[in-house]
C-alpha cells in the first residue's frame, strides 16, 4: 500500500507471531476434518475457561458476516425478525445478507449505536398482529460500529428485559475483546457470556489470519446448529486452521493483550487529536475513533494515511474513521499527530 | 488421530510447507482488504497465466460448499434450476445448501458419477411448461464423487451442448487438480477454462489451509459477483490469506505437483489391492479409491486405519473410500498393503 | 374451448349452483376480513363436524400449490426436507415452489404414486450427519397423482411409522374428496384426520370456483400459522369468499356427493375403454383415469375431446389422462365410448 | 357484525351485483384452466382498452401482498433491494414478505406517505459498494398508505428519475381506482401505466370478490413471469373467476364509478367531521379519511361504529381510519355525523 501507515482498519496485516507459531508447530499432524479435531477442541476448552462457563457450545467459522447469518437464520421461523440499530453491521454493511435468509430488521435510530430497553419495547408495542412480523431476537455490537460501549449494567438490563419478553439477546462481537478490554465496559468475556444467549468473539480483528468463535448459552440455538453451519458453507473442513488460532488468542490472554495494545494505541491518537481541539462524532474507549476534521486537513491528511471518511458533518466538515489495531506502531502515532499540527 | 495412518480424506494436514513460508513472509505488511490486496492480485496473475487467459474473474473463498453456493445463487433465477447427478456433493453432502437459496436439483442417476448430453437433454424435454422449473446450469465434479474423470472430448461435448441449449456450464472442481493431474483426463486447466463457464480450483483438497478460487470466464456470471460474495459471507476481511496460499500453490506449478503425487499414491494403492484379487466400484484414476472388501477384512481394516465406509454392496459387503494427498508418506501404502495381505 | 367436451381436468367449470347461491344470498352483509368473518367461521365448524374432531385449526386459501408451500414451510427448520414420490405434484408440478421456501426435497421412485414405510426408512437411513438434510415430512397425496389411493391400513400404518421416527404426515387433499369416495380407501375424512398431522381439502376440484380448507392437527404446526398464510400472501382479505364455498360444501355433504358422482363417471368411462381391451398405467378407482392407447387413437380422439397426453408408453403407444367431475354430463361418457369404439 | 355500519375497510361485503351477475351468467362453461380461458382474455382486453396499451402483460392474482410478493422477487437480483416509505404496506403490513423472498427494503421517513425524488436520490448516493445492497425499486402506492394521492406531475417526475438512475417504478394500485378518481390527482389508467414500469389494479377494495390485475409494461419484467406467478402460488387453476370479475369492472367503467362514489361518500364525511372543527393527519381525496378526536369521543364512536385506530397524536388524543367504499350508504354517512354533532 501506497500509505506511510494505513488506518484503515484493524485487519491489515496477517497474525500475531505467536500465532502462526502454533500453526507453523501443528502443521503436518494429521487431525481429523470439520472442527472435530484435537486443535480445535483444545481451543474450545480454553475458551470456556476464559469465560467462566463449560456449558456452553463452541463453533469457528471463517468471518463476522457468516458469524451472523448463521447464527439469526438457525433461530428465526420464518416470521420472525431482527431489532437492531439503524446503524448496526447487519442493517448497512453486509449487502442484505440478513434479508436473504428470508428476515426482516427492525431499525431503531439511535445516536450512540446503542439500544436501550425502552426503544425495544416501543418496537414490540408496535407490532401486534400477523399482519406484521414477530420481533424475536435483539442484535447489538459490543463494541458498536462507532466506537462505543455498552456497561455491565447496560447489558444486563437489556438482557433481563429480553428474558422477561420472550426475546434472544445475540452480540456482534467482531470487536468484543477490544470493548472488553476497556475500562468503561466493565465486563469481561464471562459477563458477555451471561448476559445473552449468543455472541461471537472476533478473531479476524483481534490478531489472527482469520476466524470467528460462536458461543452459544442457549440450549434452544445449540440444538443441530452444525447443520446450518454446513448449509450455509460456514463448516470448515480444515477447522483445526482456525482452532489452531484461536488456541493461540486464548493462551495467555494474548486476545486481551492485543486489544488492549490497540485501544492504548487509539486512546495516544484520540488525546492527542482532542489537545489540537478538534471534535469527535462518538466518546469512543476501543480501538476506532471518529474524530471531525474541515475537508482540507481531511485531503491533507490523506496524502499520508489510510482511513475511510465515515460520513459528512456539514458542508465543511467530516469524520473521519481512524483503526488501530494489536500491531500499530506507536511511532505512527506519534508521527500522525506531529503532522496534523503542522497541517492545521 | 489414533489411526496407524488416516485415510479419511485429503485434508488431514495443514499446509504444503512452502505455502506457509509464503504466510510467514508476508505477515507482518500492511495490505488492503477484502481481497483488494496486492498478494492476491499476484495469485490471480499466476492463476490466469496457468489457464491460459487473461479475460476471467478469480474470486477466492474459504471454502467449497461455499463456492458452489455463491456461485450457483448467482446465476439463476427464482424459477430455474440446476442439473446435476444423484452423487454429485451439492445434492448429497452440502445439507440442502442450494435448495436453502431457493432452487432445485434436477437429479440424474449416473452409475459413474458423470454426465452425458443424452441425459441432460431428456431432463430438458421433459421440462415444458411453467408448472416446471426451467433447468439452466448443468452442474459436474471433475473428478467425481466416486474418483472418476471427464475425458477432455467429454468435457467439450457437454459444453457444446450446453451452449446450444442456453444451459450454463460448472465445474466443481474440489479435486480440479488431481483430474488434471490424471492422464486418463488428458486436459490442462485451460483446457478446463475453454469448456466451461465457471468452476472453482480446490485448494483445500490440493495443499493450502483453506481455500478456494472461483474462475469466472462467462461474463454474464461475473456482473456484480462480489455483491453476491457478500451477502453469502464469503468475502473474507484478509483476502490476502487464501490469496498468499494460492500463489504459493501456482508459483512453479505445485498444485500439479501435489495432485500428481497423490495420484502416484492412489494408483500406488490401488494395484496392490487389485493385486490382492479385489474389485472395485469405480475405474479411478484420481486420488481417491474405492475398493470393495468382505465386511471382516473392513472390520480388520479400521483397527489400523482411517477411512470411511462409502456403502454396501450386499449383506456381506462393503465399498470403502481410500484417500490420498500431497502428504501422504509413501511407506503408509507399502505398510497398508502388506497389512491387507496378512489379513486376507 | 373447441372441443365436444374437456376431460383435460376437473376445474374446467365455475362451482356448484348451491354453493354459487350461497354467494348470492350472503353478497351485500358486512363481515369482518381476513377470514374471521361469520360465514368462514360457521364453513368451519361444518368441517368440523364432519371430520368429527373439534380440536383442529382451520384455515381457507385460494390454491393448493399455496396451501403446500405455506403449511410445508411452516413446519421446517431451514436444514430440514420432505420426503415425497417422485411423480408428487410438488416435486413435478409446481415450479420449484417448495425448494423456493429453502428446502429440499427427497426424493422416492414408486410405481403407483404411493409411499410405504419401507421406502421411507430407507431414506431415513441413508440421511446420518449433519453433512446431509434432515427428513422431517412425509408428503402424500390423496388420491395420488395416477389416481390411485392409499387404504386407510396403508395410511394408519404410515401415521404410526412417522410418529414413532418423529415425522411430520402431511397429506395434499387437491382430490381427498374423490379418494374418500372411493370404496377402495375404505376411509371417512374423520380417518384422514386421524392418521395425519396436517392436510387440505381441496375445493377447486370438488366444485367451488376456488378455495382449500387446510385442516391442521397437530398442535406445534397449529402455533402462528395466520403470520405463516399473511407472509406468503395467502390471507384473503375477503376469506368470507372461500369460506362461503366450504359451507355449502359441507352443508348436507355435498363434497361427497360431487365425488361420488365424478368418481361415477370416471367409472363407466374407464369400463367403457376396458371393454373395448385397452389397458391402464394405473388402477384408478377416483376420477382420473390412465388408458393407454395407440398414437393414431390418440390423435383422433384429440379431434373431438379435449385431454392430456400424460406419456409415451413406448414409440406406438402413450398414455392419456382423462378426467371427470361433479358436472360431466353421463350423455358424453356414452359419447366417449362410442366414438372410441368407431375408431378402433 | 355488530356495528350499526362497519368503515373498517372497502372489503366488507362480497361485490358489485354486476360482477355476481357475470359469474353466475358464465358458471357451466367448460374453459382452459391457469387464467388461459376466454373470459380472462375478455378482461384482459377492456383493461388494455382503458389504459390505453396494447403492449402490457395482464395477469390476474387473488390478493394485494400477493401481487407486490411476486412482481417484485421476479425483477430482484439477490442483492438488489426496494427502496420504499417507511409507512408502506410492505415495510409494516405484510408480515415481512418480501424479506422472505431474500431481498432488503431501504426506508425513506415520509410525512404525506410519499416519496419524492430527493430523497430516492439520497438512498441512491449512499449505497456505495459490494458491502451494501443496491437498490433497484422504487415502490410506492397510488393511493397511499394514508389516503395522499400523487399528482400526474410527480408521478411523471419520479418514473423520468426512475428511467434515469436505472430503476424500476412499481406501483402498488390496491386503491388506484380511488386515485384515478380523485380529481386531485389528475391521471388516469393510462397515465398510470405510461409512469411506471409495471402496478396492479386493485380489484378486492373496489367492488369484486377477490383479485388484483397485474399490468407489466417493461419488457424485462415480462418474461417468463407466469413461472414466478406458478412458484409463488398465484396462479390459480380457475383464473377465470377473477377474470370474469375484472371483464365486469371494466365493462362501461364501473371501476371507476365504483371509486368516485366511494371518494364522494368519503368526502361528504370528512366534510361533514371539518364542520364539527376537527383535524386530520393528512389531507386525503381517496375513500381513507383519518381525522383526529379525543380519545373519549373515539370511545363513543366505538360503541355505535366499526373503524381502525390509526396511532396515538397524545396522551389525549388519537387518529382513526374511516374507509368508504362502492356500497356505502349515503344514510350511514349521515347517520355518523349526526351522532358525533351529539357526542361533541
Amino acid at each position: 500500500m501506497k500509505y506511510n501507515h494505513s488506518f484503515f482498519n484493524d485487519y491489515s496485516e496477517g497474525c500475531h507471531p505467536d500465532i502462526l507459531e502454533i500453526l507453523n508447530n501443528t502443521n503436518l499432524e494429521q487431525e481429523a476434518g470439520y472442527g472435530e479435531d484435537s486443535i480445535s477442541k483444545k481451543a474450545i476448552n480454553l475458551i470456556k475457561e476464559e469465560i467462566k462457563n463449560n456449558d456452553v457450545d463452541i463453533h469457528f467459522v471463517s468471518g463476522g458476516t457468516q458469524a451472523n447469518i448463521v447464527v439469526l437464520s438457525s433461530i428465526l421461523k420464518p416470521y420472525e425478525s431482527i431489532i437492531a440499530a439503524e446503524t448496526s453491521h447487519i442493517n448497512v454493511h453486509e449487502a442484505g445478507a440478513i434479508e436473504a435468509t428470508g428476515h426482516k430488521i427492525n431499525l431503531i435510530e439511535s445516536h450512540d449505536g446503542k439500544l436501550n430497553t425502552e426503544q425495544v419495547w416501543n418496537v414490540l408495542e408496535s407490532h401486534t398482529d400477523e399482519h406484521m412480523v414477530k420481533p424475536k431476537i435483539v442484535f447489538i455490537s459490543q463494541s458498536t460500529e462507532i466506537g462505543t460501549v455498552y456497561t455491565k449494567d447496560e447489558l444486563k438490563k437489556l438482557y433481563y428485559f429480553c428474558k422477561e419478553n420472550d426475546l434472544y439477546l445475540y452480540i456482534d462481537g467482531a470487536r468484543i475483546a477490544s470493548a472488553v478490554a476497556s475500562e468503561e465496559s466493565n465486563m469481561s468475556l464471562a459477563d458477555v457470556t451471561e448476559f445473552s444467549d449468543a455472541f461471537y468473539i472476533g478473531g479476524t480483528k483481534n490478531g489472527v489470519m482469520l476466524g470467528e468463535a460462536i458461543v452459544i448459552k442457549n440450549p434452544e440455538i445449540k440444538e443441530n446448529f452444525r447443520f446450518h453451519l454446513k448449509q450455509k458453507g460456514a463448516l470448515l473442513a480444515k477447522g483445526r486452521i482456525v482452532g489452531a488460532q484461536f488456541s493461540g488468542l486464548f493462551e495467555n490472554s494474548l486476545y486481551l493483550k492485543n486489544a488492549k495494545y490497540a485501544n492504548k494505541m487509539a486512546s495516544e491518537l484520540s488525546h492527542g487529536i482532542k489537545d489540537l481541539d478538534y471534535e469527535f462524532l462518538s466518546d469512543s474507549t476501543t480501538n476506532q475513533i471518529f474524530p471531525i476534521f474541515p475537508n482540507e486537513i481531511v485531503d491533507k491528511l490523506k496524502e499520508k494515511y489510510g482511513f475511510y471518511v465515515w460520513n459528512k458533518i456539514d458542508k465543511n466538515n467530516s469524520v473521519i474513521r481512524l483503526v488501530t489495531s494489536w500491531v500499530t506502531p506507536e511511532e505512527k502515532i506519534i508521527e500522525f499527530i506531529n503532522y496534523l499540527r503542522n497541517i492545521k
